[in-house]
């Protein structure tokens, strides 16, 4: 895990800080969880056989399963945004670039592309998110938008 | 729920077509589980003596669960893409415009807001999802990009 | 709770013996965990808005549910079977004959009913089972059947 | 899968309609859920130790687990009753004739076998449902009744 | 499983009375849901890569996991407790003596040791409690004390 | 949520140094997913009739659940422990001071209490951990020991 650098204030956010999460490994409980709690019993993640056949030879997780991962792996990385952070703006750009297989290991790569003043009171923060796994391939890309207070004129 | 008509290539797909999910009640426990599954423990979403003192007054669902339960809700709508589908392209401009509280109702509304043929052989439906509550407020959109084969020519 | 007696063979069951399982009470999470396990959400069960319209004015829970917790306590229950339980045979006459509400407390009692000696090594022990909730209604009944061995001859 | 056809009333009903469902992997993350819910901790299902040793040589799924899978198959597949269902009557016949073991796939298999008009407002659909596994051995079966309204005479 | 004997009062107890539980496989679902559930997500438990490089060479479960399943295997050993049992008095020396890896099966084995008559109303009981694996390998050990009402006096 | 000071190796600890967790909200399918977990369904955790006429009025949750959150709740505040953490040690007197009810909302106070050298390369760091909820009660207490490198002397 490689944390951010404590900071109060979107002035104190910097282009390009990289930070990196913990790893968490995939398992099949993960893909039937989220099978149950969406609803989303597609064959392609929770049929052996079917997926067997299929173009990936086996069962892959949700795209949306491995999304949310991502996300949960960022909030989880110490001072990833400023202290007086105001709210998760949006999600722009996501992209399912490769399979997540059973037993595969991933963890989320943040790097800080754009910092945009709004006015004197806000800014937002864009962060390009990649969910990379242990062979070194990026299965999941997006960009988040945190709308963060800008420091107080005194 | 409104499903689909039955279609088998891009070329069956219209502008316009509008779909709507079955509801789905967001209890605590999904909340937990959503926190459980992610590692998102942001007391936002699993401290109630937290959130009764913050911007909304009680505890709110995670943006990325509410995100999610739309992907499931949709595809469980009979019909909603061609038989040849061929994949999921991604997802954009994912906005979280309103809260989501313990025992809401949501359900996603699709629409078909563009027909983009790449080639000969493949062309990319755009859908257009709102999750709206039992109150009619959207509290999520997003723009869904599948990848659907063309009618092939004989 | 009411446990059964010690008994080794099927010579040792005796006809009219009544158990009685503790109590567990139905909550909206293990309404939503069976939603996810089957696969199966009706909106009759997850739904709020839905049900309210519907017969029983709110959500109960599935059928197949409170007949599977009905196992689940019963097998909870001391001595219920001889130690020389070969095999759950089979299960008849399962009927669903009142809504289990969110919030409801079943248990499962059981009456055995019938003593059938197959041959010199097995009989059938049938049990009524009945789940029942805190009004005292039956909200499921069903008749278990059980292959026991019979006590050597020597 | 093979879905059934669209259908308004009992009258619409075939006799020897026969439809099949995706398939679903079962997990040993599905067993210990089950255990979990139901409280049936047999270490039949989940000591794999104890298993080892016995009939089977391994852990096998609970059988009012496969039965309820059996169900939640069964629901997701469209136009498997009629719109003008009524309620879920009863089950009859349930029985577990060869073992599920982690990592089998099964799915369901439906027929028509009885259409039974009660009166002139409604008729009693009975189904056999077959629980088929990915080695085309039945893991269970059942018959399923439902209530279903009639065409109303004009 | 050895279970207890029958036992009303604090003075039915035995020095030394052993019992033992059923088995149980750690799943690494089961290690899944409880860092789901603690929000104990460290690697060494749930990343298989970061942990293919540390002490064991493989992720292990957590430490409360094995005792909270340790407390869980004892109290489904029918007697283990006189009935007038009162109250769960606390927890002493809880030690994580070997690592349970995925796909060990463990069980309790409890010994009373202690038995210590406070007043004339009440006893409290000191169980040694140790988890033991299917190598015969002590994982995690503990004093469970337990309240226990004595034999009213006439 | 009081973070602790980072720190390198034992030496760097503090007597007396004291951080708080977050907090979070014990919801019944908490209750639920831990009596699934371990198998321990004791009714007065999980039946609402039975607890209602017992000594708490209403159902509480397991005392080894409150000790795993505030085990889990301990390990996300940032630096509780040095960087050269090498394993926890074990935990002593584990006491369940106060009920723990549906809805309570927890967190984990957290002291240093003892710094105890062994030799020149390990100390033992012991923390008392308070488990408070929102009305200021400890609902329970342990003593959680570590096992911390000393720093090298170069």
């Amino acid at each position: 895990m490689i944390s951010g650098k404590e900071k109060d204030y979107f002035e104190d956010c910097e282009l390009g800080e990289t930070l990196r999460s913990n790893g968490r490994t995939v398992a099949e409980a993960d893909i039937h969880q989220f099978a149950g709690l969406t609803g989303d019993w597609n064959p392609l993640h929770t049929d052996a056989e079917f997926a067997k056949k299929g173009l990936f030879g086996e069962r892959i997780a949700h795209g949306p399963l491995i999304f949310s991962l991502g996300i949960g792996l960022s909030v989880q990385i110490p001072n990833a945004l400023p202290k007086h952070f105001i709210a998760a703006y949006g999600i722009d750009r996501v992209r399912f670039t490769a399979p997540t297989k059973i037993g595969d290991t991933i963890y989320a790569q943040l790097e800080v592309v754009k910092l945009d003043a709004k006015d004197d009171n806000l800014g937002v923060v864009t962060t390009e998110v990649k969910v990379i796994n242990q062979r070194d391939e990026t299965v999941c890309s997006y960009l988040a938008k945190a709308a963060v207070a800008r420091r107080p004129k005194s």
